[in-house]
């Protein structure tokens, strides 16, 4: 987490030991568009989440497309429309104000980057709050399995495959997967420890020969960073959180609002609990 | 499992062996109107499923009611608007024909019992599948745990409780459970087995003293029939899928479709996958 603790110490609005600070104080602190980086290594033991803004006459559609993509697509929180508490997410979380930074998107393109969205939030908003890979990886270093990106300070490689999303709606393309190199004996054992946590992308989706799941170039990601493998090491493959917002993306909504990459909500419920 | 077998000799319809036949075989003889019973006991290792039928204008709402209150409704499915086809949980799965008896609902009430819905399904109609206990009860009984709502050939015993359900919308209520008797040993045996099926109500929601989630009197359940306690057995609680069932009734919708009780839907997904 070395990467983490240099971010922390450039901004000297968080407290000294984000990961033992609990979501409430963070998120007040986000409330005031002071922070607008990165959430890793934050309260350690508690759900992070990916976000997705949409207008409602898509949440049905979106909501279907979840269900029958949920290792991509883990909904761990649904606003009601317009509502934009997500009480069933932990107590007084404004998804207007409560991630340090947003992404908007206009008919599919990035538009902006800002600290909040009071002035975009409508009353036909629905908010969903996907899973995010940050409680599962905390779980693996907990069980003693080393993950090579954060050893490096890298962001992890993620790749498109060729594996088709079920559809729904405008909703479709394909599965996007994350990827940590590790010895076979950890793999079995991640495989393990992942299948506990179903809302945050659960056992992997492959591991091995990468050309089985349409990936041509291990070494070319097409999001984050290359990695590199130790003698031995086989690549482990797990569903990743940008399959929904590539979708999104391609379902051409005149108006979405998601997290920016790294910045997430973060919120009261454990992931032991969720 | 000496009831359903009864039943089986009854009809001679169904093949001699309705466990292990296979669930496309079961729905094409549904198809035909020809049996309305039960579908306890068919398909061993198959998913059932309990239906729920509803205009699409209520459909967001409910679906975030079932997000929202996993353990007592949990999706494994859900059409397209006025796609009958279920196309994520087998092939060639017509909900409006495959399940061997429909409830239609009125305004709350219950208005007639058939063996499909050809004349009532539309373009608007959205199809629910919620996971049901039965394949549960299938893990329970193969890891040693008795169930003596079935030894004694009864329905087992249902409760209303004070646990209220998150509302969604008009979807709102309180959680109901079903309850089975067995020794502490066993219940500890229960939990570990259950938990691994979240998509069929997962782990007790309670055990042992009734009074604690607002049960007056174990021997008078609101659903299903009284149940027997042996020496130092506990009641075991878990989230009964009577719960999405009630909270619809209550909502007030124009027209709902439900399965009738007992008689569900057999998917091409077996219990381990979902």
């Amino acid at each position: 987490m070395a990467l983490m603790e240099s971010e922390e110490l450039d901004n000297d609005l968080l407290p000294y030991d984000i990961g033992k600070t609990s979501p409430d104080i963070l998120r007040d602190i986000f409330r005031t568009d002071a922070y607008q980086g990165t959430t890793a290594g934050m309260s350690d033991g508690y759900t992070q989440g990916n976000l997705a803004v949409m207008p409602e006459s898509y949440a049905l559609d979106f909501s279907r497309f979840c269900q029958r993509n949920p290792k991509s697509c883990p909904i761990v929180g649904v606003s009601d429309t317009g509502n934009p508490l997500m009480f069933t997410l932990g107590q007084n979380i404004d998804i207007r104000t409560d991630i340090p930074s947003y992404n908007v998107y206009r008919d599919g393109s990035l538009d902006c980057t800002i600290p909040n969205i009071r002035d975009l939030w409508n009353t036909d908003s629905v908010a969903f709050v996907i899973g995010c890979s940050f409680s599962f990886e905390e779980a693996l270093l907990q069980g003693g399995v080393p993950l090579r990106h954060q050893e490096l300070g890298r962001i992890v490689p993620m790749y498109e495959t060729n594996i088709n999303n079920i559809k729904s709606g405008p909703f479709g393309g394909s599965m996007v997967v994350s990827m940590r190199p590790m010895s076979v004996a950890d793999s079995i054992r991640a495989s393990a420890i992942t299948a506990r946590f179903p809302h945050t992308h659960g056992m992997p989706v492959h591991i091995g020969a990468p050309e089985e799941i349409g990936i041509k170039d291990i070494s070319q990601p097409d999001w984050g960073e290359p990695t590199e493998f130790c003698d031995n090491e086989v690549p482990v493959f797990w569903a990743c959180g940008v399959t929904p917002q590539n979708a999104i993306r391609e379902a051409g909504i005149p108006l979405v609002v998601t997290h920016t990459p790294g910045s997430m909500l973060i919120t009261d419920c454990r992931s032991s609990e969720v």
